[in-house]
């Protein structure tokens, strides 16, 4: 992965470096990161973590966190373990399959675990490969959160973000093994139906589910280019590097 | 069923006799009447009719429909074959448990099917036994939408309203039969998570999920008592018998 440019997150307190061409993770990956209700001194994971965005997100947030990231594509690992040490973070990277867990993860239970699976089905037609197993599955999506709900410990948390399309296939994946389902509808405006879902869930829970009030993207009623007509809560998300508490909206 | 009263529905365009004990359909009932995507002559079948609510408010909002109420309680049968002659509406009222559907329906398809199932799970504890039948389900939220989805024409539409911590059930139980899921959250006040869902599927479609901006019911901070704070939308449909028109969302 020869060819990468460094890009800002949380209002340029981080700097990044993705590729040119292929997968770059925004928006998404912040969100993601900002969602999860990890606490100090807990451990996360992720699965799938690209070049480390949501993870670096997550530990600048939250102090004292055990991070782990798996990633499949070795050029993204390469370039999340430098993105986690160039920002000061503390993050084991493991390359691997999710499908086939690698047995440094299988001996592993965590507090919470992170993912922002591909939001496509089935195999890429893209023409960048690293950046076509980024957006479409290999595993499918019921497969992630199998694979999460494992690696997480009793009580723990998953979190994650996707196509609100798809959120039926996620509430079946995650029914009996996971309870209290908090989904968070992310539109691009007040009034839009919602593009993304983020959602928590947890494990051997049988509380009920909830479905949040949605987080507007951006004030202004059309698209205006460069996103600087972020609402106050997503500038706060995107720019500010705060929570999105998910528990108590 | 002798003790009865009268409430006015639509602005009081409907006068509609229900037990003065007992379950009372109420604003969940005339929301489930609106999002049927019923257009004159066209048929249109309701699991659980009660006293006929929704049947008439579908029937005084789209002219020249085909209606056909099913209700295991023969008090609220009575009532709804009552309710429907005194509005002026034609509707079948016929007596019988879904889950067991009789002859008379097993030999129709319908163009819609709308359906406002008990909310609790299990038996009831009620102590007026025809209020625990209609709030707690004897045939499961899931046989509910089976039986619904077989009384559809393909290509024809299923609504429901439905408790929103009951969603996951409701996209498992039309996965695959259904597509073209609509959800729409209803909630109490702006900013609050969904109490409700509205959702229509059609039979055999394949096309993707969509989860629409939430329906608000009230326009002040706190509940006022009478509901004389609906918003305009909600006013529209509770008071004025307008459309609620998921498609066009």
């Amino acid at each position: 992965m020869n060819d990468t440019r460094e890009d800002g997150f949380l209002g340029c307190r981080l700097t990044i470096a993705q590729p040119v061409r292929g997968y770059r993770a925004g928006a998404d990956a912040v969100m993601l990161a900002a969602a999860c209700p990890a606490r100090p001194g807990e451990s996360a994971l992720e699965l799938g973590c690209g070049a480390g965005v949501a993870l670096i997100c997550l530990g600048a947030r939250v102090p004292g966190l055990r991070l782990a990231g798996l990633e499949l594509q070795p050029g993204y690992a390469a370039l999340a373990r430098r993105n986690v040490a160039a920002n000061g973070v503390d993050a084991d990277i493991l390359e691997g399959d999710l499908a086939r867990m690698p047995a440094a993860l299988r001996d592993r239970s965590f507090d919470h675990v992170i993912a922002n699976p591909p939001y496509f089905r089935g195999g890429s037609v893209a023409p960048d490969p690293g950046r076509g197993t980024a957006r479409h599955e290999a595993t499918p999506l019921a497969g992630w959160i199998a694979a999460g709900l494992r690696r997480l410990r009793p009580g723990g948390w998953l979190t994650m973000i996707q196509r609100a399309e798809r959120l039926g296939e996620m509430l079946a994946a995650l029914t009996p093994s996971a309870g209290a389902i908090t989904i968070l509808p992310v539109a691009a405006r007040t009034g839009a139906e919602a593009g993304r879902v983020i959602l928590t869930a947890r494990k051997g829970s049988r509380s009920p589910m909830r479905l949040l009030s949605p987080f507007v993207m951006h004030a202004k009623p059309s698209h205006s280019g460069h996103g600087e007509d972020l609402t106050g809560p997503a500038d706060a998300v995107l720019r500010q590097g705060a929570a999105l508490n998910l528990r108590d909206r």
